[in-house]
């Protein structure tokens, strides 16, 4: 019985490593189902996505390459191709985003498990229709009450072991404490074609400086606010006729597309960090 | 024998406009062949492009025009549409821009008259093959010799009768004299989607943040470098995999894209001036 | 207290017929919002939609245009522009097109009233989460039973007032009758870029012809199928690397959009018919 | 003193094959530059194409290659990266593309050597003003003539030793006798997103349908008209105000975009062929 795998790595660069990796799954009754890498001329980084299917047993691919990872010093995971990642998502009160990525995975198209959702607002003041079975925690947030919210926050992705939180338009700023702690492992939705227009209100802002197209962007969060590796980016055209209220209506298309995009890369292990960049072998 | 003609107007937004302006070239035998207006509800003006025909006067339309003009506070312009706007362009040592509109002159669908072409590199550093007859005038720019060759740009201008002045990747800065001498009649492409990556190698600053698209912006120049009125801007996806260079190189398409169809809307009447932004009536 | 209203029409085209109009608006103390018309030199018709403001009386305008209409032979329609459409939606087992338009209703951002929901599966084979209380008719369909199921759709939109169908992803073929019936007045999405790839399974046939895009088409039904009016088309890349499957998922987010604009601008009263074509004033 | 090379194979999937391949480079000195590959689930095909420099001797490699490819069955070719594919360009009237393709050629984005231009029309019809020293040959087409002007066709592709030709808006059919000749190294741009309105006058065919878009496809000429291999199609957007006129004017940019990539990625090896299909490795 055949089972898949996504063989993830990267390391400095140098001869051999295709060959080395390819004849750990050889020797392994690995089949090769798809096979994405770069090379970064800049960094000397080398980057390897490899989907792949093996009767045998992962564990012995697992430890022969530990060895090769040794050799070469890479950063790699090895996982099913059928594991779900636990996923957390933070919204505000606009839920489009948060509609679009539940209905994806109610139709199978994105394989993550929702499990659960936080919002600065209570459930009844949302519009999704699809929240159904998923844990919902209300965490108001006032300026008196955000370290004990955000210590919440810590604590619900610590118990529901959350491998990914999504801010689907979750409008409340991070601490640097909290962005850090989720650093690497949170994805933002940014609504403009960052570096334009960072911070609030992009689309009155993009509206004031008289743009002729919105987009927006998602990104990994750091530290630095709108600062992150960013993932994916859309624009769309726009006109003189497009008041600031337009512009929040066509932006909502592109901010459900663009995170639903991102986050199906993530748990499809499509994205390599590359130091404040990334790497995405997107489908 | 019928002609046709443009007529553009702005004016604060007030009932009867319309109906004012269309009984005009009722009265005179015009008939309308294209009409395009907006309404900006925030600053409260009114903004109108009218393409007719009329076997009649035009002076006898201008002439009411005067007087629904003044009633109304109009800044307004009547143009035979088959008459040529004259064009000066000035260009650097990359020539994509520049090969690209005299192409689309050529073969008529660019209606301008180029009246001189202006480099600080000799026609021979370029590899634009379709200057032909057009009076080229190397004016070689040394950080001494700046004032003097602006004021020959300046003198270029005036003696040509050139209404626009494109820069079609000019690379030196012009100074806030020039900028402000050639205002509201000048485009310049800029190549990022600004606001993003304002100033100098915008595409090496696009590939150090690892955005996931790239753009141009054709904008009227002003006094402040990069904050003119946007006219067009248009992006392009690109990846990881793309270095600096080729941003460069994929970049080249779509500047002279925006640029292209910047300055034959320009020459089209098809945009007006909005404060810090344009009203563009694209076809 | 001003109310806004939509004033649509075509006839055929002729001078005046814009300054007759605004006279009757300039009259009743209208205050145009937005105006949008076109003149078709091919087929010498005219098209004109006009969004209007007025604290006066509506019934007054309406008579006045009566007169105008006689005048140029038009065909006209005045609505409140807060009146919404009743709209009856089909649909079969795959619900995306479904759910992206009741989310739209949902938050404000489709003006339309849904007054049923008929599909040829339960609603337990659905995924769409946000059906509430909005009736929902089981209509299985075999060959024997087509005739009669076809009769309750027409008596569901005789009883219901819809005033629009939309076929949203309802996947069976609508008999001669039925589309006659409904001609002009019912959207279907097709997935594909007609004339491309007709009839069934668009997608399989994208993948074995191995065309580089794949599209979407919103159309008027009529008689003749896949022919009817084409709304609005939209596209997307894809690669020699995307099975049949992956066309599939790909195209789902490219027909709801698509089938989205098209229904919105229909409730918006901006779409007149042009014979076999549509004249668009798309927001 | 290091050299680049391109490496393209396909042959039947089967584990072990990148490992080999790989194996031969690294023995050689290779260093992978960039690796692309697929894997056709369908057709069980395989096919792979990498860039890599070696300080050695690529003799040996090819020598290497031969007993690999004999054991999997691959066809495969292996050529310096800076080997410029030798390419004959036939052009009627519209000879934007031409203009195109050859200011790309100069300013050295688009690495072939242009052997000769074919035309049925004098150079003096034609607006292109980059032709300089590249042989033209005037081959004027009646029906009577058409066999003899085949055959000079036929004798300059082999007199020039073009590998490559480029049907840039040539308005000629081919016989299926000189189609079968070309077939497999000859694209043909179509200004049509086929398979919609093949044949002639598809911007005719597509403004009578009311089509929203339009669109052009780069494919292999076969002896079938319009339906070799697609390599490479875009589209755009159009309303109905666009005439058939303003359909072929802003068709022209696509074209030239669209063929433009075509012709590049083929000169860089990125486009297997793969059954009626194309596997195309874009950059």
């Amino acid at each position: 019985m055949s089972r898949s795998y996504i063989l993830t790595l990267s390391c400095p660069d140098r001869p051999g490593i295709v060959h080395q990796v390819t004849g750990v799954l050889f020797r392994n009754g690995g089949n090769i189902q798809s096979s994405r890498q770069f090379e970064d001329s800049e960094t000397g980084l080398f980057f390897l996505r490899i989907a792949f299917a093996t009767a045998g047993d992962d564990r012995a691919i697992a430890a022969e390459m530990r060895s090769v990872a040794e050799t070469f010093g890479m950063t790699w995971q090895l996982v099913p191709a059928d594991r779900r990642t636990k996923v957390l998502i933070l919204v505000s009160k606009f839920d489009h985003c948060l509609s679009y990525l539940l209905y994806k995975e109610r139709i199978g198209e994105l394989p993550m498990e929702v499990v659960g959702i936080a919002s600065n607002h209570p459930a009844d003041a949302l519009q999704v229709t699809a929240i159904g079975d998923i844990p919902f925690h209300h965490l108001p947030i006032t300026r008196d009450t955000k370290p004990q919210q955000e210590a919440r926050i810590k604590a619900l992705v610590d118990e529901t072991g959350a491998e990914l939180v999504v801010l689907a338009r979750y409008m409340q700023i991070l601490s640097d404490d909290l962005a850090a702690y989720l650093s690497g492992r949170c994805i933002n939705i940014h609504h403009s074609f960052l570096p334009s227009f960072k911070g609030a209100k992009p689309y009155h802002q993009a509206h004031a400086r008289g743009v002729k197209m919105i987009g927006a962007t998602a990104h990994y969060v750091t530290a630095e606010l709108d600062e992150g590796p960013i993932i994916h980016q859309e624009t769309e055209p726009v006109t003189h006729a497009d008041s600031a209220e337009d512009l929040v209506r066509k932006g909502r298309e592109i901010e459900s597309r663009v995170l639903g995009r991102a986050v199906t890369w993530h748990v499809q292990h499509r994205i390599l960090a590359n130091g404040a960049k990334t790497v995405v072998f997107g489908d």
